[in-house]
């Protein structure tokens, strides 16, 4: 693409199945939020309401009715379905998500005790009323350490045939666990296998709360990666690394849309 | 609680004395101040303009004006207690607070050299017209490794005798010194002993400015232990880690009020 | 300066030319950008528009319209010079710069290749439309740290007989290259010979967006030091420590004037 005139990479325009950027919203007071959302809603393609922030939102239905304005849909954390799974309330949570007009959910096991297989059967059960994004991966870096790549390619690959439209990847809001190590770093032993397994790249969404991450991601996988976990703050600075615009990815040709292989 | 079919720990409810949630603005611009305040009133008590910042700050009567609008009070930052009484200025210290129409001042000596005695004076004095609550630990983090839970203690107990309503913790805004190490850990050497001596925990305010912190504090006293130094863009996130809705505090089932030894 | 009986360093008054405040947009949204520039005018001397994000931004105008309301003055980050550059297009940035009503322009070289001769070749051509701010110093950590003082200077002096009004010393958003080691430490190595080069002070814009750089340069250079990359959260904060209202800086009494070698 043209800008100003300088050559760019090519980016995909909403609505996009690949080049995802998915926000977090940890709690961002109302007329932010609303900013945030009004100054760049080309470049945010959902919205999500961190663990069980939702709860204590005031101004909860503000805030989705500015994201139905601006074309961005919305889904809750999924530490939020597990609060509500470990109480053994699987239909108040279904009807918690309708109450709010959601068409997506997020599954996940990475807090509570729960096997792949008893989550892959929520996916399947809530496939049918919603689009789900699963995750894979563990919160507590301790447990995440001892999971390796096949249990990871094994979870997504059952995920995906249970019913989930996408399957995000697991680093928590601070990029300290699942794909991660604790000290921010990707773990390579992780990444590597997933991508060369041959699950196609579009169906997976990292999530990439710093820089250091969206970094990686979008020199391994070019300028259209689903990212998630993007701070608010982060919009545009993740715009411009897509785009070759900051210094981190300036140099960076290989700005293509994703393979599929 | 139930909130949306769910079971929460109860909370108490405003005005509290206890598990209160004092923010430290840190010179927010005015728009994002309200918008803040108005999002979250029921989950904050009190804000401290943190050190000199009130003196910088163009909009402070329309900020004040704000919180009395939302039923919660305010103070300056210690530090600019200290600033006073460096140059000799007591006087024109009260004629500041009064001029704002403060109700609470903190008086601390954590930047300037004064004996726990002298601010124990300063106590003295100044409960007389306000509500006061004191600090205890040293700003610099050299300083703060040779204070012991011995002259916590003490000091503590010395300035709640003087007539501090409360006495907080320090631990500065980065969570970086006085009850902290400088690696941002609480020092058990401080806290176990602080805990067990028989001061009533709710007369105890933490500064918790990290959720490593927040999660300590809630995990050891429960939901409603009182915590300072919260930024404003934690108000939610704090809530969140209280009612055990975020994967750190999610097991954690011990979260009823405060016991009084 | 006397403020509510407090005695205080005297602060330049706008316009100054010493003791600049820099902000560095990353991309704020245009709400909050607009608050921060109508709370605090006074304290705020320009703002860059960090790297590309202009030209992802929606509302660069109303930002711009912003700024001009309030006496303060605007540039685009170096990185965008350098994009254009890199595809041979001095004249499209000319262009853009002009469309943007720009009087100032940053000329670095931190992230091409390109000798300092070159570019003081650019900030010759540039120094004839446009007040010029070049830089100095590597955004890569690896290549920042083989340049030693006698580089610095010499490229410094340069850019100043080349034209630059001022030059600014690289230390990236995150104070992590440049002048700067990669755990945020300043190198005394470069500082010091800088210093006391006999280049006025005043001719330098020390990029210093963390707290530990801005008290380190307040401390060295006194109140009116010229400090850029500040995050439009810490206006307030930066100007406390300029006064000697913050811990970090409380005892600093040698707050005057910058002399000029």
């Amino acid at each position: 693409m043209m800008e100003y005139g300088l050559v760019l990479p090519d980016r995909e325009k909403k609505p996009r199945n690949k080049g995802l950027t998915i926000l977090i919203d940890n709690g961002a007071p109302l007329q932010l939020f609303k900013d945030t959302i009004q100054s760049s809603p080309d470049y945010i393609d959902l919205v999500k309401f961190g663990w069980g922030t939702s709860l204590v939102t005031r101004f909860l239905e503000q805030k989705i009715a500015c994201l139905q304005d601006n074309g961005i849909d919305y889904f809750f954390g999924g530490t939020l379905f597990e609060k509500y799974i470990s109480q053994g309330k699987e239909k108040e949570f279904y009807q918690y998500c309708k109450s709010f007009g959601c068409s997506y959910v997020e599954v996940s096991n990475g807090t509570i005790d729960m096997s792949n297989r008893e989550k892959a059967s929520y996916i399947y059960d809530l496939s049918r009323e919603f689009t789900v994004f699963s995750e894979v991966g563990d919160k507590d870096s301790l447990t995440a350490n001892t999971q390796d790549s096949t249990e990871w390619i094994e979870n997504i690959e059952e995920d995906l045939e249970a019913g989930a439209t996408k399957v995000i990847t697991e680093a928590r809001e601070s990029g300290t666990s699942g794909i991660c190590r604790e000290d921010g770093n990707i773990r390579a032993d992780l990444f590597d296998p997933i991508r060369h397994s041959g699950i196609p790249m579009e169906k997976l969404i990292f999530e990439a709360p710093t820089k250091q991450m969206q970094t990686f991601f979008i020199e391994q996988l070019g300028s259209n990666v689903n990212l998630s976990n993007i701070a608010l703050s982060d919009v545009i600075s993740l715009e411009t690394l897509r785009l070759g615009l900051r210094s981190d990815t300036f140099h960076f040709e290989n700005q293509e849309p994703l393979e599929i292989d």
